[in-house]
């Protein structure tokens, strides 16, 4: 009954997805050497022809999906997140041969680090270790250099610039967000409070039934420009004027339910808390600040608002060094870019009690605070995460960093997520022998 | 007589445009101070609203078009041109306050090179003396690290790259088009020699007259995606099914007539020759190795097809870099980026007789080469140019290059030229003194 239970769940999660990728099963996956996209060829030729050719039609399809997931901003409008012209900070190597260490997957059978990241359609692989670089994998035309689609993991840098404007004395949690945003006076935020946004306890009604097209997620999407809306379409044409269309559903404060929308609203509040664009706030407060080797960007609506749930594409490497920047409480090389605060109530994580709400049995234990997933392990573990396998895990008690990038044919995580946090400990025992 | 030949001559270019901005005439011309973004706030505010709004339906229209041409990814896709990891060659600094520096306009009336910069809507200018930066100011939100929209410029890569893999011996100019491509049989390429390409003197019906929708400007315009074509349109929805389309329009090798389409040509030999995308080629053989401070970026149609005409965008200073390694004869640091006969080649320039069939009284004596104009005066200058006071000016005896982008509303060189020759005459007396 319970594995019913979880399948159940599973089920649901794996329609969880932004993106309309056909429901599959574990059954049906493809085999992961099967659809890596140099052998499939897409895109490639003068001009790419057949099969190959990814477009708006069938870029959320799978194989194509793969593709697509480096190549976001080929398809659509996207704002740069700049680097800046300094110098790149070096990650120090102390590279360990990992790709045989072997652990025991959620079944109880014998796995390898590797067999692991092919299972599950990884593209780039990041582990650092006090700092160090001590495993780097990139797979499926995966490059240190190549930004990557984050999808929710952009949520957790809302969340980071959120915790700090509250640090900061410039937006208090405990505030209604129509102090900020009068325009969403008439929706689901119009008596929600800013915490409710941040560990997403507000009860909005937001369906995301992909065989039903009156369901919330579809109209988002459209507002998005995600997919193309049909050409009877009447709806909003922008995120903020979608938010303002939700009503309320349910009692705030209730329960952890997680609703992309409330980081779309996160978002607007902090952009109109500081007058500037995430890209501009991300730029100025972190990759103009860590050394990063690439700049990262965001994928954007039809009047410049960035996707604030999913949107962002970064380098693993770059990533890895965020991550390393907050476990070592908000420091990078001596600077202060987080205030040690935020990182330490961020550590300490939301209500797990309101997490069960959620539903999220494969999650069992978590909290959810700020836009980040505590685990609350014995290492006291911390993750940003993405669906299709993005993952920043963050291990303080191994003094380890993962970032794990993938093109997982299913959307949500509830699909890999027992056998990904076996392989993290299994990480963390391998970095600290 | 001859100067209503010239006006006439001046309001055919003034039409020849990517962008259907409405035609303007001098009169009619709004003061810069007017239409700069910063005061008219497009885009600006959580969400922009009402006229600062600029979408797909108002980015050719004036002013809106000055904040486009900072900011094309944020209006399609876009394929990065990556600058590498390795550190910025730094551009030495030898600053001289040019701004009162007086000289004469066209009509013989002084006017001081700030007033030349706002009169003709500069965004940006670098001026390089012998490598070093002698004069460089912003505009309108111009900024040393923002990618400008380059036009045409564009084509002039294209054919640096040509004319390096006609060096390398891997393209012959002599040869047929259809060698290479096989798909342009029935096309005006048919019967084409691949330095017709080059130099412009291919005989093509391309019509660019923006009050005939049936006029072939509209469904080039339509398969890059760079307007939304009607709803009941059925052609070409790429750049290459769109110049299988064009046919011969008189005799091959008589003359010059300047036809974007035959940059899009000489693109997609570049391309099947190397096997690489432009966006790589000139990430491989010039970004990474000219330190550059940016990475640069091209705008794409639905296939990944650059808008090897126009679609480039690229920051002022690296656009210097660029040219002052094409002034040192294709060196930079001492390492060979193109060959010396390359640049050999371009500045010896093309036919000048052939040069007057293109009807550009305002750029008598020049020839047109490799898709490049060769000013044929006393100091050997030569030049890459773009739509909307695009300019990249390179002066060898005055050891000087001169990079200008602008967002004038007309978008013809043909309105400002006179002025601009005369400008960097004076920028080159200025330099020497």
């Amino acid at each position: 009954m319970k594995v019913l239970n979880k399948l159940a769940v599973a089920l649901i999660f794996v329609s969880l997805s932004f993106f309309a990728t056909d429901l599959l099963t574990a059954q049906q996956l493809p085999p992961p050497e099967a659809v890596e996209i140099d052998k499939l060829g897409f895109m490639t030729g003068f001009p790419p022809s057949g099969e190959k050719v990814i477009n708006a039609q069938n870029k959320n399809k799978y194989p194509q999906l793969r593709w697509v997931l480096q190549h976001s901003r080929e398809l659509g409008p996207t704002k740069n997140i700049r680097r800046g012209s300094g110098p790149v900070s070096p990650l120090p190597q102390a590279r360990r041969d990992l790709d045989n260490f072997i652990f025991e997957d959620e079944k109880g059978e014998k796995i390898t680090v590797l067999q692991w990241l092919k299972k599950t359609y990884t593209d780039a692989i990041v582990v650092l270790h006090k700092g160090r670089i001590v495993y780097e994998r990139y797979f499926n035309e995966g490059a240190a250099y190549n930004p990557h689609m984050l999808f929710s993991i952009t949520k957790s840098f809302t969340g980071l610039l959120a915790a700090q404007l509250i640090q900061e004395g410039r937006l208090s949690a405990d505030d209604m967000v129509v102090k900020y945003i009068p325009e969403l006076a008439d929706s689901a935020w119009g008596d929600m409070k800013v915490h409710h946004v941040l560990d997403m306890t507000g009860a909005v009604q937001f369906r995301e039934v992909y065989t039903d097209p009156t369901s919330e997620i579809f109209a988002y999407m459209y507002a998005c420009n995600m997919i193309p809306p049909p050409p009877n379409y009447t709806g909003p044409r922008t995120i903020y004027d979608f938010l303002k269309t939700l009503k309320k559903g349910g009692e705030h404060g209730k329960g952890f339910v997680y609703r992309t929308v409330h980081s779309e609203v996160l978002g607007w509040i902090v952009s109109r808390v500081t007058g500037k664009h995430f890209t501009d706030l991300l730029s100025e407060r972190i990759w103009q600040r860590l050394g990063m080797e690439e700049d990262a960007y965001v994928a954007i609506d039809p009047v410049g608002t960035p996707w604030q749930g999913s949107g962002m594409s970064a380098t693993a490497r770059d990533l890895a060094r965020v991550g390393e920047m907050i476990r070592k409480n908000g420091y990078w090389n001596g600077q202060s870019i987080f205030h040690p605060a935020v990182v330490e109530d961020l550590r300490r994580g939301g209500d797990r009690e309101k997490f069960k709400a959620s539903g999220m049995d494969f999650r069992a234990g978590y909290s959810y605070h700020n836009q980040w997933w505590i685990v609350h392990n014995a290492d006291g573990a911390f993750e940003a995460s993405g669906v299709h396998g993005q993952m920043l895990h963050i291990n303080p008690a191994a003094e380890m960093v993962v970032v794990k990038l993938s093109s997982h044919p299913v959307a949500s995580a509830a699909f890999t997520h027992a056998l990904t946090l076996r392989a993290f400990t299994a990480l963390a025992r391998a970095v600290r022998q």
